[in-house]
């Protein structure tokens, strides 16, 4: 009987949780709620929700603060599931529900947006974007989603050990604020529209940044950064979600600030989310990252008590839990009058009213009600994702094999971890894909004998047992693709890395093939790995980096290989040497290098050491000329841009943004001619150096960039780089966003094809002065100096004395 | 039609692989060899391998040089796999083939080392081992494994990182060797049998010690030891193995040590394993770790070809391959002059002799030949695995609650991820056990009502979704047990930790638990972790450690807390406070603490820091006192020990070992007497102390032990602690052992229940003077120093300079 018992408990368990799950519209026809003004489609959203949660109980309020909300069956208001995801398309989560075969069993499964990064074509991610919320609403319509999706993750990819880099577009910060842009669009529905598509939720705000390194833990690490670093680097996604793109959600993240959980922090939520970029509107909400609030009591230990936990991280601003912690704690911490019920109703008010944007209580009325699965992964919705494949894929390195023609005459090895990859190409938060095209599916097209050897020692166990087969191949092959890298056995979530070579045994394994003399190609896949052994092995012709391609990645790669497309795709990181990370412990958040601590400094913009590739490196089958004409006529311009002087007194004016740094700073026309003879994409990228403002000086900055499409041999596109002030301006230690006089460099690509210089003139101009926190707290000034035993050296900043490096 | 020929090459490698693992034995009866001398069973097992070796062509030599050896059909010599497993028990492994069900479709399953190691019961480690060889040959009897098995692994365990440190006794070095004594007495059946039972490997010869730490991967780590730390420390197990207990088998490790891989490194497997420990009759090899050869070219690069590194290893002597590199790459190696046939010869003559000494070629003449399955897992051997267990619990903490009456009108909670353990009590290396009794079984066996709530925020995602049955289980129980802590999902070969804290939201959920106030009891199952706030939660009424106790460990855990069995286990490894990670690198090998690295020292014998709990430590339900009683009277020994002078001078007078370190020393009489009203076991340790040899001194170090059982309430059992010289010596800066002349102080348990002080007179005296390098090597003096960025503080060390220190 005692076993019975035992049993009965854990089902028990299982049950609750399926009764949580169950979802549906609330039925304002016919409902309770039908006289409820949430119901009454005319009325002002928060209108709405307000009358709404008027309605509930105290005990009925604080039961739905949770990530799974049981709703008010009282009310006829259902259960909700306020966790989906859709990083790369819709994704297996909580909230959603494949079916096992047949309608729903699958969604488009786009590109990890490592490679969407390296596309940099906005358009594209505005349209993979759009795909991904109409499969989400068709989802919904069929009780299979809901419509809060937590994406994207738009950390910038600071260090190369991050095992969710690969979640994100790559390391610039003008990068990532300006694909996330395009990404909101895509997902929302537009900026402000009457019915959003989706929420999104950007994620995780902020400085998340590492899993497990080094007994560093993401649960309970504490990121020290100055202002500097943090506006500079660290906010510009976060800013461009929230500010410009009006993004529905955030998620606050499990790392401390400075000394305080992000989601007990009331400054960062508050004054710089809500007050300081202006997302007061009350239909936007915040989650914690799963269990993120019983993280503030352990194992950051910033309150004494569970409820001090959680009535602090709600008064924060932290409107939703993931998890069951506010559902246990608040009532007791309401009991104890640690938190005002007003506060609650807002929490409440901020997730019905995102509902009620999103159409939840009005029935037939939104327009994409009726989506359905003839919508999931249309014909088009598959060349969309091969074409954000082929569109991402880099060469890195081509001695004149590629392109090359594969005839079924041929015999092509496919040797590694990847040559058969089906689910790797998805790397993580994926969903089920209607197909999984990898190399060997993609050469099998082609006619060709192809000879597939899996495990010659890649991850695992790299036991030269398994290796025989690859020679065997290579020896029959007439051409050798090494297919391998790395892959989410080695980073993911919870998981960082600790090495930047090719794992395992594969570089024994490559040399040997390499050592057959006959054509050979690597694909490295995964995220970036030091190549130099690949570079400098004269036997190896080819090099490409493939990332995760998503469903259709092999096709993509082997039409690359094929000419049947031209590569130009551009790294969207850095690719470090491997003692990289010896030099800098994943723990320093700052860029700038740092002589005491014998930091090399992070990203294209700091480092100083040599990259094996740098960021935006990317080869072509053909070559271009670029020439920048003159800039678009402005008031405050003067001639020719490559001789622009700029007053900066002057440079406001007529500017009618809310947001000084939103003004137009030139719109650089840059004129690309395709010079060879093989049509292709270029991506302009404009990089700002010079000396202004603070020093040290960045090496470079991304700050504008543009692909164009298809320019055929002997032709000319222009691309138009639009550089705002705020794309110009620089940080000050406070955090402020300023506009410097000096000299100034637009340049146009990594090895630059094209430059003009301009200078501004007249006194620094504070286009964003940064909310300073009401207390000061601790500001690292120097990281980790000592290494072991050592203590971090800090100083406090005091506030109030602001604009003092201006003088 | 590709697609086929793909798949064929697949299909292929799996052929071949399943070809070469046929087994079976060679026919000395009617088959091609009955007329080679290697049938000859009245002749030398040397020479009848000598012959079987001298049949075989080039071509057969190079191709039985890997741990799959093919044989060679020609002479009915059947194929042979070498790499079994049996750390703690018959093991899956290549050459172990379990059967599906029915006979073979299981084996006993008996605790991890540790917790063998934590029983202090060397009879038990024999009586163990002697089961094991026994389930392993009646395995071999059927065609279900080979004879050969590659256990022991018998690092020291220093540091708690380690992934494998479950595998091992521990951490102390006299441990170790003891224990090892009296296993592979128990595996081989004897120290120099006539046929042996199975034949052992130990393993990893030298210093493994790593898994992957912060970018140091055992694949390719050069570990840097000082001769006296690699001598006191990492050697004595290893040199117990080789010189005094004639174990089989030796394994090369994948790390290098001072620079030279140890699959490449003549001086350790020449001058140290075969001649200074005497190990030379040819009929034991040393194989490789699995691919360590290939290791040694990459990532090594210790050879700047791969047949040179092949070459180089079976010169040094690494008479078998682990892998198919010598396979692939000795044969160029021969035809490029790397290395003499006789050197291949003598390879090949090792393993068949050993072949020989296991009986392989003499049929039914061998003794172990009639085991069959009826000899697995007998009733005696599964009350064997459940002694082992409950000898080797440890208790920590206890307020009174334990023993307690478990009735069946009581409701019990079991609560944490190891509440329902299967497997999990098996850690790794294990095979299939006949039953897996956790905790949850052995509750239900006692007719209460149990409650099982088996995710409550330990290993993976901490979600506290799934906490609230805890509290319902909590609610409703007289007893809340809590059984967690870490297991092979965050410790594991290939997986260091990196967190000494209870992992995931455990502390949480305990927390929350002994909130309820109910007694509560917390089982700490894996290695260890930091336990202080279980210590210090005063509502937590008992602490147990259980390691991994196999397949009755639920039983074994629950029969002690019942009082069915007393607890008399120790700690055989220090656990220590979380933050001692921070302070030593788990690169720095040294075992001293060290001022300027700023490490607080290495296991009990250094550390400076405050234990959580030391090494020995153990909690019993009763009372014991101890006394020393006059030790045997000696030759060389004057009056009562408590006031013995001796003079080293005199002390080796009569001694006839080969070795003078195993000279008798003394034995210490310690009288033991239950003064409490329970039965108990009760392990007698024996450290010793003082000012003798060179400073700085160790706190103290253990030099004698032994566990007596069932000492009943009120009655005094008599301990007998046999020192040898070498147990009293120390070790020099150069690896000689040595005895000095100073003051000792022999204490008995951890918190001495008895002292004795003795002296030793005279001029120091060298017992083994330790072979140095051919050529001055590296030795580290300073480790790791500036933390990241800083290079190694090195001093070269020349030879010949020997004895200086002691002038």
């Amino acid at each position: 009987m005692s076993a019975i018992l035992g049993a009965a408990v854990l089902a028990l368990a299982g049950q609750a949780a399926a009764q949580l799950t169950g979802r549906g519209f609330p039925d304002c026809d016919d409902g309770p709620l039908k006289n409820n003004t949430v119901c009454d489609l005319t009325a002002d959203p928060l209108d709405r929700a307000t009358a709404l949660i008027k309605a509930f109980t105290l005990e009925e309020k604080l039961n739905n603060t949770g990530s799974t909300s049981p709703g008010v069956p009282r009310l006829g208001l259902p259960a909700y599931t306020w966790w989906q995801e859709a990083l790369h398309g819709v994704a297996s989560s909580p909230g959603v529900n494949f079916s096992d075969s047949g309608d729903f069993s699958y969604a488009t499964s786009f590109p990890e947006p490592i490679i969407l990064g390296a596309t940099f074509d906005d358009e594209l991610v505005r349209a993979v974007a759009t795909v991904v919320s109409t499969e989400a609403r068709a989802f919904n319509n069929f009780d299979r989603a809901g419509l809060d999706f937590w994406t994207p993750n738009i950390n910038p990819y600071k260090d190369p050990r991050w095992g969710r880099g690969q979640e994100t577009p790559g390391e610039d910060p003008y990068h990532l604020a300006s694909y996330v842009h395009a990404l909101i669009d895509g997902l929302q529905g537009g900026y402000d529209p009457k019915y959003k598509r989706v929420v999104a939720t950007c994620k995780h705000f902020v400085a998340y940044d590492m899993e497990s390194w080094n007994g560093n833990f993401r649960y309970q690490w504490d990121a020290h950064i100055n202002s500097q670093d943090l506006v500079e680097y660290y906010m510009p996604p976060f800013q461009s979600c929230a500010r410009d793109s009006n993004v529905g959600a955030f998620m606050c993240s499990y790392n401390a600030l400075n000394g305080v959980p992000t989601c007990a922090d009331p400054w960062l939520l508050g004054d710089v989310l809500r007050e300081h970029w202006g997302w007061t509107n009350e239909q936007q909400w915040v989650t914690s990252d799963c269990d993120a609030v019983q993280n503030v009591f352990l194992p950051h230990g910033y309150n004494d008590t569970r409820e001090a936990a959680a009535a602090q991280s709600l008064i924060a601003g932290t409107d939703i839990n993931c998890g069951t912690y506010y559902q246990e704690f608040l009532p007791a911490a309401y009991a104890q009058g640690l938190f005002d019920i007003s506060v609650l109703d807002q929490a409440l008010i901020r997730q019905y009213s995102s509902l009620v944007r999103l159409g939840y209580f009005d029935g037939m009325a939104v327009p994409y009600r009726s989506l359905t699965f003839a919508d999931v992964n249309t014909p088009a919705s598959q060349l969309l994702a091969h074409q954000a494949a082929a569109e991402g894929v880099v060469l890195l390195k081509n001695d004149g094999l590629l392109p090359m023609t594969i005839t079924s005459n041929m015999t092509v090895a496919l040797i590694g971890d990847w040559a058969n990859a089906t689910t790797q190409m998805q790397g993580n938060y994926a969903g089920i894909a209607p197909y999984l095209h990898g190399p060997y599916y993609a050469v099998n097209q082609t006619g060709a004998t192809v000879m597939v050897v899996g495990v010659p020692g890649g991850q695992g166990d790299p036991t030269t047992d398994h290796w025989r087969p690859a020679w065997a191949a290579a020896e029959a092959a007439d051409v050798i693709f090494y297919i391998g890298g790395i892959d989410d056995t080695v980073e993911s979530e919870g998981m960082d890395r600790n090495n930047l070579d090719y794992t395992g045994a594969q570089l024994d394994v490559i040399g040997q093939l390499a050592m057959y003399g006959k054509p050979m190609v690597v694909m490295q896949m995964g995220d970036q790995l030091d190549n130099t052994p690949i570079i400098e092995n004269a036997n190896i012709s080819a090099l490409l980096w493939g990332g995760y391609p998503g469903q259709d990645g092999g096709s993509a790669l082997f039409d690359i290989v094929q000419g049947k497309v031209a590569p130009a795709g551009r790294l969207p990181v850095t690719q470090y040497p491997s003692d990289y990370i010896t030099q800098i412990p994943m723990t320093d958040m700052s860029l700038r290098p740092n002589a005491t601590s014998g930091s090399p400094g992070r990203t294209y913009q700091w480092y100083t050491g040599d990259a094996v590739f740098e960021f935006g490196f990317g080869m072509h089958y053909t070559n271009f000329t670029a020439s920048i004409a003159s800039g678009s006529p402005t008031s405050y311009g003067s001639s020719a841009p490559s001789t622009t002087t700029y007053n900066i007194s002057e440079m406001t004016a007529g500017c009618s943004e809310k947001y000084m740094d939103k003004c137009p700073f030139e719109t650089f026309s840059v004129d690309v001619k395709n010079t060879g003879s093989v049509a292709s994409d270029y991506v302009a990228l404009g990089f700002l150096a010079g000396c202004h403002g603070p020093a040290p000086y960045p090496i470079k900055r991304l700050s504008g960039y543009q692909r164009l499409h298809n320019i055929s041999a002997g032709s000319t596109q222009t691309a138009a780089l639009n550089l705002t002030l705020g794309n110009v301006a620089r940080v000050d230690d406070y955090g402020n966003t300023v506009l410097y006089p000096g000299d100034y460099a637009l340049m146009i690509d990594t090895q630059p094809l094209a430059m003009v210089n301009f200078t501004l003139v007249g006194a620094p101009l504070v286009l964003d002065k940064w909310p300073q926190t009401p207390t000061p707290r601790f500001q690292a000034t120097d990281y980790f100096v000592g290494g072991y035993g050592s203590t971090y050296g800090q100083e406090l900043m005091v506030n109030g004395t602001l604009f003092s490096d201006l003088a």
